[in-house]
């Protein structure tokens, strides 16, 4: 038997739902989601598979389609039906590291901490070369270095990083600063978004920039350039990485790119500039795949059991794909383990309901949410022109984790206030577990956003920050060692549980107004080499 | 003209000194030494050249070399007299790192953060071999492993490092520290140092320990192990260094081995506990030197002027030797390039001293403070008979600094109670510096103990700690950057202003009564490989 209890919700200051909404909550079944996600909880396991044991998941990479084989074969295991990849599309070059070691050798020897750039060549062999200095800010500039390159190891003047070491890594959420996400309302829609209006200074700052960027890789590549050191962001040996060339097959040759640790570059960079000769030698070994061009999402179901509801979907889901340096841990197997177990612990339960569930764990997120915008294309309509597929109507929600190892201490609602009364509801349940927070704020940089273009009603979680813009996100330091367990088995006990009333409700999640126009594009992926 | 400012100073609360003592500080001097020291500083450029010019230092390296070298030139070119090294006694080996890289190529390549054990053998070019996690608490237990171990990559099972991410890497002492470290009485003798009691139970399972590593790294040696790697303090990309072997001549055979950043370490041991097939291939080269197997100190002398005290002597100093990992920044390029610094102020401001002052720049202090301990027993006496030299007397203090880069925050007395009233009215102009606090407290660890062993004056200031104990004291981050310009600007000026008023005043500083008894011994150095 069923205990229905009746949760009464007052609207949130800042949404502009109705004054009072009853939403129920079906408290037993509640119950045993958090019994089986709280104390039988497998997403420790989940998260060792997708990191450990998969290595790092970069978009169209070997690591990545281990990391797909296993989540589609370990929900198979569990019973979950239609559990498969799901191409979305054209992506790119795979690319993966094979040899990584560079050291200084004169004036002493010591091997640096550097990562090679996503999509960069190798060295082709091992290298010795001399440290040269560039300095360049057109390309006049780069002339008198012509001739004077061949084999050599470039470096740019580049700013030591800021000292951070007086103020913790890690933070959790505050009652103060929760509460202000909950007081928060919407800006208008044209005071957003400015930093991408092609007309705007910081754009025609930006496209010289990425100009200069293009002409100066193509000038290393002539002169034969052995090895371009870049300082990466982070430091006391953290790395945080990107790419260094485009992944698309038509991409055109680069130099060989080191990240290089703040520290390592910045001891080259003062021996340099002190005139000091400096030496340093390295063997770089990357590979490229092109057999497969396609970019495929998993996707796997719990399919609905009513007959008038089943043909209705909630979708949950996060992107699987990382950066390369680390095991993409906090960014992003925390939200795709997470998703994962949430489905397990539905699974485990008995639970057959109403609506199908689905989950969809992405690719190519990093470069552009790609995935789940190429999935979106496919089955829901297209952001651009508004055009919307009958699927359209019948998904009712989307819900997403992407914001590292933090537990979930409530819900942003991507301007859909009307669905604000549901999830107060809904968190009420999880108040001891520290997930309270409505906000109808927007975040974004992550695939509920590709929901969210074409007039869907899909959702992000808030979640504790912990260390992750500090030394995760990115990072060669994103690994199995910075996910909170507790954290983690939070997450997915919410989420099944979100999911759960979502499947049970009479009507669907309530949506905002169709988009009039379609929002702007995500910024390009940065063109290499990056002269920061 | 100088002008002369009274200090009057009440005893500090726990100083068993005269209640009411009278100190002059010259404060025309102190405002010439300020000058000099905040606004004309050359104190990072002497720590770029202990780092980054001369690398790592560690006892006995071609590194401490070029160090030396320089020091004792930088110091005659500044028209030190005496500017020399001078031999204490021999030390042993020299050893450097002239290859350095490991990685993961099973399941997937990785290459990973370690750093070879100080006096550690290479690997004699590359090698590749599957890991194996050995569990031995006994020598029986090793048993099992025998004729299975050649050319393999042996792990032990060793807990994961504590996440301290919450908390900020860095700090400096608040003023309910210093208040507290003012108010501090000195515990008597006997409640000290129990730890070193030959018969206690730590004594005991410390001895065991040692004799189980010793015959494991015969065995290893016996088994012809490829590379052992154990876990490194230390995270995000930071690991903490020790010695993997003695630096004596006749030190006995081991295997290779690596202290791994935690991250790689617990990652690799994960996937062997899990039963996968781990491969890592390696390729590590050491050096070692035996050429000459001597110890030198770099000493260099301002001469005194005043016919009865030109004989008596003020010496400052600070270790120049470091571990091998980074370039020994904070550990202790921070305080030699303090005390050269302090020496090159002295001479710049024209000052003609009444006593002699010296540096000396230490070296093994990380080994035992064999440097400091040789110079004492040659100069000054014999700490375990106290059979005392002429030169003892004639020594007026030491002062030494070894604690990382954080500015002088005071002075601890070592028990010295009858010196706290100068040292109070010596720091007075420095309030408005940070500096205030007189402690009798002892402080351990460093090169003022040598002299103290000997009922000398010996002190070590009190500095803030930053990130010395997180981060950097040992560590591969102890490098240039961790250094604090503002912070060492301050230690110079304060300690030049100490060397001046202990040389222009008419009394030798107050000694503590002589000990009746020798001090324990330090702490033997490890012997490797250390299973932690």
């Amino acid at each position: 038997m069923k205990l229905k209890l009746l949760y009464t919700c007052i609207a949130l200051t800042g949404l502009t739902a109705s004054a009072f909404a009853q939403e129920t909550v079906d408290a037993a079944s509640v119950a045993k989601i958090r019994e089986e996600g709280l104390n039988h909880s497998k997403v420790m396991d989940i998260a060792f598979n997708l990191t450990d044991v998969s290595g790092p998941r970069l978009a169209g990479s070997p690591g990545l389609k281990r990391a797909q084989d296993w989540a589609v074969s370990q929900l198979k295991e569990w019973g979950m039906a239609n559990s498969k990849l799901e191409a979305w599309g054209k992506f790119g070059k795979g690319w993966e590291v094979q040899k990584n070691y560079a050291a200084i050798t004169v004036p002493y020897y010591h091997a640096i901490i550097a990562i090679p750039k996503a999509w960069t060549p190798g060295t082709n062999g091992a290298i010795k070369g001399d440290v040269v200095l560039v300095k360049a800010d057109s390309l006049a500039d780069l002339d008198k270095y012509k001739g004077n390159l061949a084999g050599k190891i470039v470096i740019f003047d580049t700013k030591p990083l800021t000292e951070r070491t007086f103020k913790a890594d890690a933070a959790r959420y505050t009652e103060e600063e929760l509460d202000k996400m909950a007081q928060a309302t919407m800006a208008p829609r044209g005071q957003r978004n400015n930093a991408f209006d092609p007309n705007s200074p910081a754009m025609a700052a930006r496209r010289k920039m990425i100009a200069m960027r293009s002409a100066m890789a193509t000038f290393f590549v002539d002169q034969k350039v052995g090895l371009v050191l870049s300082q990466g962001r982070g430091t006391d040996g953290t790395v945080f990485t990107t790419n260094g060339a485009s992944y698309a097959d038509t991409a055109k040759a680069v130099a060989p790119e080191l990240e290089t640790s703040s520290e390592d570059f910045q001891r080259i960079l003062r021996l340099v500039k002190a005139g000091k000769k400096v030496e340093l030698e390295a063997d770089i070994k990357t590979a490229f795949f092109t057999n497969d061009l396609q970019g495929y999402n998993v996707v796997a179901e719990i399919p609905g059991t009513d007959k008038k509801l089943k043909d209705q979907v909630i979708m949950i889901g996060g992107h699987l794909d990382s950066w390369h340096a680390g095991t993409g841990a906090t960014d992003n197997a925390a939200g795709s383990a997470v998703m994962m177990e949430a489905m397990r612990i539905l699974k485990a339960i008995g639970f057959k309901p109403k609506r199908t569930i689905r989950i969809a764990l992405w690719s190519s997120e990093e470069q552009g949410l790609f995935g789940s915008r190429g999935y979106v294309a496919a089955h829901f309509g297209d952001p651009r022109t508004l055009a919307l597929k009958p699927e359209q109507a019948k998904l009712d929600a989307y819900y997403n984790l992407d914001n590292g190892t933090g537990k979930i201490r409530g819900i942003y609602l991507q301007g859909d206030s009307a669905a604000g009364p549901l999830f107060k509801a809904w968190l009420e349940p999880f108040k001891d577990l520290g997930a309270t927070t409505v906000t109808v704020s927007n975040t974004g940089g992550t695939d509920h956003q590709s929901f969210d273009a074409v007039g869907l009603p899909g959702f992000q979680f808030i979640q504790d920050g912990i260390d992750y813009n500090t030394r995760t996100h990115h990072s060669n330091q994103d690994t199995y060692e910075r996910l909170i367990e507790d954290d983690l088995k939070q997450a997915a006990t919410i989420v099944a549980s979100f999911v759960y009333n979502t499947s049970e409700r009479t009507e669907m999640v309530p949506r905002k107004p169709l988009p009039t126009v379609a929002p702007p594009p995500p910024p390009a992926a940065p063109v290499a080499p990056a002269k920061n």
